[in-house]
């Protein structure tokens, strides 16, 4: 599957401001996100699924495609278009043997290595974090800044997101650096006016990409 | 796919005494376990894979089925014979559906009500819990005890396991009522001599089925 990977957004319950996801992913749209990953790291298997479920609802009435984070059996039970995996997550043949060759695979990688790896496994997009050092991860002290972005981008074809503190004063610089999209969780859902914070991210994705 | 259920190891690495699910699954075997759920609560999915590859490895040596709590991911990635599902994981029917029709399904079920739902949804087995009160569940107060067996064993016609501070002192008399086999953790997992303490469980199954 195909996907506009320009302004992409991770949910976090925690950071939203005590509005549920629905909410901030139905006022991110009208911002013009053009993919949702949805991540929930505590809920139980019914409830995510539950939650997943009216996620999916939403996004397939927006033609937005619905990425789950980590666990494939919500993917599967809700028919999300992909799975986001990260180095600690299920491994990507196992992820690609269980989804099948249809469904959107992204891999979270830090090096060149990682990124080579996941491209020759099959990923169809990279997942590249953290570009700068964000609050979410604070266990995360290295960064791959701007200027480490270009050797990724050099090294490997299929499409790279960047994650970890992005947001519209940064975004122009690191699409020009070889990004297809940047991938934000506080600079959107964190924020008061969500649709006008995700608007001005996509403007400068778009200016970049123009 | 037909299992007995006569002796059903439920792992629980807290209780272990600081021996590994493989150790204690092997040791478990010894003493005539006939099937092993793994539970891992609060694994990461990669490390979760790799454990309970290891003891895929070892059941399918043995002849004895694999179970995976919860994570039908997992039981994908390990092909496990199947997975046991509470009422608060993966909906019945849509684990079924991803798993398709030849794995085994377990539920666990508290009432006659969530008996019968799950039969008529294709479960191949109950967990009917607790039979008696747990130091492992100190959250459920209510109890099934013996006396609550046979409503449950005349409602539905699929196996029952019961679960919840079984050992080789009550074994005889629940499946006298009704049980087609009795599922334990302390009572194995937190034995020193583990091989002893499941021999002695099965003896009582094996003396009050026959």
């Amino acid at each position: 599957m195909k996907a506009d990977y320009s302004l992409y957004l991770v949910t976090d319950r925690k950071l939203s401001l005590g509005r549920s996801n629905l909410d901030v992913i139905e006022a991110a749209l009208d911002g013009g996100v053009t993919l949702v990953q949805l991540r929930e790291k505590e809920l139980g298997t019914q409830e995510f699924y539950l939650e997943a479920n009216k996620i999916r609802e939403l996004l397939k009435a927006r033609q937005i495609p619905l990425i789950i984070n980590d666990r494939i059996d919500i993917a599967l039970a809700v028919d999300a278009d992909g799975v986001h995996i990260g180095q600690e997550d299920m491994p990507l043949d196992l992820a690609r043997k269980i989804l099948g060759p249809d469904k959107i695979i992204g891999v979270s990688v830090f090096t060149i290595e990682e990124a080579r790896a996941a491209e020759a496994g099959g990923a169809d997009y990279l997942g590249l974090s953290p570009i700068f050092v964000t609050s979410t991860k604070p266990e995360l002290n290295k960064q791959i800044g701007i200027e480490g972005i270009r050797p990724i981008r050099q090294a490997v074809k299929i499409p790279i997101v960047g994650i970890g503190a992005m947001n519209a004063n940064n975004a122009f610089e690191a699409v020009k650096a070889g990004l297809d999209g940047i991938a934000v969780v506080s600079a959107i859902v964190a924020q008061k006016d969500i649709t006008s914070a995700a608007r001005a991210i996509k403007a400068e994705v778009l200016r970049a990409k123009g």
